[in-house]
Formats: C-alpha cells, sequence, structure tokens
C-alpha cells in the first residue's frame, strides 16, 4: 500500500470542528464528504479567521476536510451529519455566511436522487442536487489549478508531482473510476462532454473480489491484492507458447493473454487458490482494462494527458502502476497516466464548489495553500456579502 | 442456445472417412481441427471423387470437417488422429497428393510450438507451424470469399444473412475471441496488422465462471448464462439513482453502471446467488468490453465492419445480441457487429489454407459449395500436380 493516501477518517472524531458547509456525492458504492470547517474553537481564536474584508465580500481561513462513509451505511453519514451540529442545519447564521444556506445541502451522484426523502425526513435537510460530471469536472479543474502537488505520474513505483500550467491544461480526458468508470473530455471549466464509460469498474473489483475472496472490505480486498501472484491464475502468453515469447505482435512470455485463463484447465476449486492471487488478477485485469479503455478514448480526441480519479485507486501504488503501463503500453509511450492526491473526492468537491465560495484561483492568488499530510486543504474561502 | 450452432462433434464417429489434409489450431483452452475427407469409402465409389483434370493440376471433391477439443486433454485429439489412421502419416501417398505431406500437420496457435515435441514423439508427426495471426486472416479470408451465408448480423434475435461484395470486403476488423481476444485490421489476402487485443477474453468467462458457478464446461456455463438475469448482481444506473434514469448522459435507469457492483452492499455468500445469474452478469460484462474495445478500435481505422469469430462465440444468442448491442450504442448505429458460422475455425482454416489445396477463390469458380446443416463445407480442391 503506498503511504501516501489520504487518511479520511482522521477529522471524524473532532466534534469541536465548526463546520459551515458540507458537499456529499453519493454514489452506488460509497459516500464521499467533503466540508468547510474554520477548526477548533481554541485555534479560531488564536488564528483570527474572520476577518480580512474584501471589496467584494469577506475571506474565510479554514480547512476542506474528507470523509467517506458506505452507501449502505448511510445512517452513519446521518449520524455524523447529526453530530457535528451543522450551523447550517440548526438554523444559526454563522461566520457571515448568507442565510439561504440554511438546511441546504449540496449533493451530487444518484443518492442525490435516491436519498432525498431520507435526508428531509431524518435531519431536515434539503439535498440541492448538483449534476454529477459537471461536479467531476468542478472538483478536477479546482485541484488542478489551486493544489499544488496535487497530480502525479507514477512510474516503477515512483511518485512524480507534475506542475500543472493553468494555461495549458484544456483539453484532457478525465477518468474517474467509481463504482462504474465515466470518461469525460474536458475542454475548459463548465466545458465538457461524457466521451465513454464502462460498466467494469470499482464496484466489480469489490463485488466480484467479495464474491471470490470473502474480504471484508474494500480496503481489505486491495491489501489482499498487494500480498498475491497473478500468475497462478491468469493465462500468461508463455503458457499457450511453451515458454517463448510470441514477438511477432510484440507479446513477452509474460503478458497476460486471458485473465483467470488458467482456472479452466487446473483442477482446483476456488477454495484451493490463494485469496491474495485471486485479488491480484482482478485487481490487475480491471486496472488493465481501465486503462486501455481510456487510452482509447484519449487517442479518439487527440488528449496526451489523463487523469484518472475515483475512490477505486486509494493511492494503491500495484493500481496505479497497472493503469501507467496500460497506458504506456497501448499509446507506444505517446500518452501519459496521472493520478490526483484527492482522487476519490472529485464529485464531493465539486458539489462543494457550487456553493460558489472559492470563486476563482489564479496563480497569484493565494486562497487555497498547501496540504497537510493527511490530505487535509488549508485555505481561505472567500464568503459573499 | 442458439439452434444454428455448429455441431463438430458429428464426425468423430465416422471411422470410414480419408481424411488426407489436417490443421491444427492449438490455443490456451481448445483445440481447433480442420479436415478435408473424400468422405466413406461407399460414397466415393458413387461420387467418384478423383476425377477432372485441370492444366495446373487434379480437382478432388470432398468436404471440410471441424473438431474440437479441450487443450488440456490434448490426449483425445492425439488418439483422434491416430484412430483415423491419416494417410499422410502413414506415409501412404493418397489421392494423388504429393508425397511431401508425409508426417507434416500444419499447425498455427501457441500450441504448435509447446506440443511439437508431444507430436513428433507420439505419432511421429512434425508440426509445421503457421503463424497465428496470419491464420486467423487467411481462415476469415477464406470464408468470407468462398463460403455463401457465412457472415450475419444478429439483431433482435434475428440473424441476417449478409452478402459480401469480395471487391468491397477490406478492410475490416477482425475480432478474434478465444482466450484472450485479438484485435486484426485486415486489408486484403496476407495484409494485415495486429492492432489491439484484451485479455478479458473467452479464457475469462470460462476461468472465472469455474470459480463462481462451479459448471462442469464451456457449454455448460453458456447455457446457465441463458438461464440467468443479470440484474440480480450488477448495479444499475436506477440501483443508484434511485429507480430513475440519468438522462443527461444518456443512460438509461437499467443499463449496467457497474458489473457485480450489487454484490457489495448485499450481505450474500458467492453460494446464496443463482449460478445462472452469476453465469450471465459475467458474459454481459465480457461480451459488452469486448464489443466496446473493438468499436474503439475500428473507429480508430475507420472501419465500418467488424467480424467476430474465436469459440468464444460458439453461435450462442445472448453473447452475439450484447456483442451488436454494444457495438450499436457505442457507435451511435455507425458500425455494425457481424459474426460468422464457423467462428472458431478460424486460425484452423488458415492453417489449412496453407496446405495451397485451394488457391483461390474466385465468384465465379465453385470450389467451394454449400453447407451441410453441421456446418461441413463441401467443396473440391484443386491438387498441385
Amino acid at each position: 500500500m503506498d503511504g501516501d493516501r489520504i487518511e479520511e477518517a482522521t477529522l471524524a472524531n473532532s466534534p469541536a470542528d465548526e463546520i459551515s458547509h458540507l458537499a456529499l456525492d453519493i454514489g452506488g458504492s460509497l459516500i464521499k464528504m467533503v466540508y468547510f470547517s474554520t477548526g477548533r474553537e481554541e485555534e479560531q481564536q488564536q488564528q483570527q479567521p474572520i476577518g480580512k474584508t474584501q471589496k467584494d465580500g469577506r475571506l474565510l481561513n479554514g480547512r476542506i476536510s474528507f470523509l467517506k462513509f458506505e452507501t449502505s451505511k448511510i445512517n452513519e453519514c446521518l449520524d455524523f451529519i447529526s453530530s457535528k451540529q451543522l450551523r447550517c442545519s440548526r438554523g444559526v447564521q454563522h461566520s457571515g455566511f448568507p442565510a439561504s444556506d440554511k438546511n441546504i445541502i449540496k449533493a451530487t451522484g444518484g443518492g442525490a436522487f435516491k436519498f432525498a426523502d431520507l435526508f428531509k425526513e431524518k435531519l431536515n435537510i434539503n439535498l440541492d442536487k448538483v449534476e454529477e460530471m459537471s461536479s467531476l469536472v468542478s472538483g478536477a479543474n479546482f485541484l488542478l489549478k489551486a493544489v499544488p502537488s496535487e497530480a502525479f505520474t507514477y512510474v516503477n513505483g515512483q511518485r512524480n508531482y507534475v506542475q500543472i500550467d493553468h494555461n495549458d491544461l484544456y483539453p484532457y480526458l478525465l477518468v474517474n473510476i467509481g463504482s462504474g468508470v465515466s470518461m469525460i473530455k474536458v475542454d475548459g471549466d463548465g466545458k465538457f462532454e461524457r466521451v465513454s464509460g464502462t460498466s467494469v469498474g470499482g464496484g466489480t473489483f469489490w463485488g466480484l473480489g467479495k464474491l471470490l475472496t470473502k474480504c471484508k472490505s474494500f480496503d481489505d480486498l486491495l491489501e489482499m491484492s498487494h500480498q498475491g501472484n497473478n500468475r497462478v491464475i491468469d493465462m500468461l502468453v508463455g503458457d499457450i507458447y511453451g515458454g517463448v515469447d510470441y514477438l511477432k505482435i510484440g507479446l513477452s512470455s509474460t503478458a497476460i493473454a486471458s485473465s483467470f485463463g488458467k482456472a479452466i484447465s487446473e483442477n482446483k476449486e476456488l477454495e484451493e487458490y490463494k485469496p491474495e492471487d485471486v485479488a491480484r488478477s482482478l485487481l490487475r485485469m480491471i486496472s488493465n482494462n481501465i486503462g486501455q479503455i481510456a487510452y482509447l478514448n484519449a487517442l479518439r480526441f487527440g488528449l496526451k494527458r489523463i487523469f484518472f480519479g475515483g475512490f477505486f485507486i486509494r493511492g494503491h501504488a500495484y493500481t496505479m502502476d497497472t493503469i501507467s503501463v496500460a497506458v504506456d503500453f497501448w499509446s507506444k509511450g505517446e500518452a501519459k497516466a496521472m493520478f490526483l492526491r484527492h482522487e476519490g473526492f472529485l464529485g464531493a468537491l465539486g458539489a462543494f464548489m457550487n456553493y460558489q465560495l472559492v470563486k476563482e484561483f489564479p496563480n497569484s492568488n493565494p486562497l487555497v495553500s498547501d496540504l497537510t499530510d493527511n490530505g487535509i486543504i488549508d485555505c481561505c474561502v472567500q464568503v459573499s456579502s
């Protein structure tokens, strides 16, 4: 497991946080939450977060934090929101935020439709729906333009952070790997088209993985895959060709000819395979497939850069490595796979951006500053007067 | 199961066939065999198969038959060849065939390398290796040009046979779905390039299917998938969006958002799912994925026609339907998926063509005539003098 993964759960035990704005991305498998808080009250006094006034509003210091829940355990999410005693849900006008935010939470993903009644009934909160693709794009654009060291390539086990030139960002392909996968051609702020996708995504890895390995959780499955060896179950070119390469078409003997193909001829039941090996084959099959379809779509529109986001990746070294190798292999080195530190929160961040707190983020304007180690973004938002 | 599937096993009980030429395609999962025979001896006398003489050789009536074995049971294949007492392997010069054929069998696929020593040792037969992609292309071109009613589209449960204009056949995309998948751009006889492929193929369906359902065979798994309902395990758009469509991006509520995604949230073990439903989800996932990648490659090279071959398809209605729908969906109706009656035998036929028995097949030359119901091709081959 790559050490640089965002630990999104760390803030759950900070009840003193004053959360003013919260946004949700309620997907098929996971609920992603992004919230802005002004920190603990004692810190607030030192930092004097509420301060400077600009001609079009006030600046407010704080931080953007990240949290996730399983969609099937949505009550945990409701309890969290309730326990945080969101100022907006209590109807108290806080920190100069306009009263129009009262009892409203920006939300995206299918669950914004599916669970709207539940939020109203349990918390008296209205979900203000933000379109899903639009949210993903807003979130990605925000991260790429406002957060330093957000994007990186992953080659030979190394993260190489990429300096994004704001004037040379577009167009790019955004591949969001959630339960399913969406591929979006992004041409600018609010300018995008969902050009492709695949149903073979994170939900497939987790769902098939659960059936095959009895894993307890997504992270458990990822951890298992880290320990496994896919060659036990995958049919390699060398297995078919008797150990030799198939050089004529550029396939080495160790290339995978058929994912899970070795299971055909071996007289082994599922229980006789190590779950780690099964998890590894599954992860490699899905990562490679997504990398290939992404590349073919990038090629179609002449896009040199592909950013991969979504909760499937989880900063997992082997996943990123497989995707990177797939893009490199199929593009013959022409295209580059890039990853994002806040990969899983694009949609939630995009819904959050819909509050219009942070209006712009030019190079010269330090509205958003560095990251903390656990991925929290220290920032200063601009509140309309 | 579609009723028009080639029953390739029917000839196994005709020991009186006089097999003169036999070719093999030894893949990772299956051995495909094609052989030319002059029929039973009593029939021969009536038909007088050996007859007409042309200036560059003699014409010989007979039939091309098709047979398959599992690669893991290669001894069954060796026994069959041995039992058929191939004239060529007995060193008897038969029917005017040149003696150079003695003890040589044309073979393609990785197994032509892997099992070369085994054939030599057990049967004293040398495998004359024919390159795999080249064989697939030769086989497909032969079928498309020489065999009437070979190609068809599959729409709404209906086969529609396609009349191939020999002058307007190229270029096309050939997608061969064996254990793995090869995608080949074909520009003419012997003019081709393997442009893509995927490891998610027939071996994945069979291998994963075996682990998940304990099916006894590939056909058993296909039959189960025919009875199943993929919506039990796949996460649909409607499952995420609370029953509504996601019209903005053109996805109906019944579209699959995440293959196997529903298995995440349900507290069900593998054993609690019906194997039929699992098989159906698996088949749909793989067929759809192949259709999508094939379309993206056809688009890349401006190819309007995609021919799908390989043993994965097996004339299975649901497989063809899913592939057809995938190509239609992703191409917005621009590209057409087409299938071949002898889908599984492209490589073996191509290796067979390498004997140079049938030298050309112009429209006007009835070298190859109609099919019998079980896919046997009645034909007349030209033997060099």
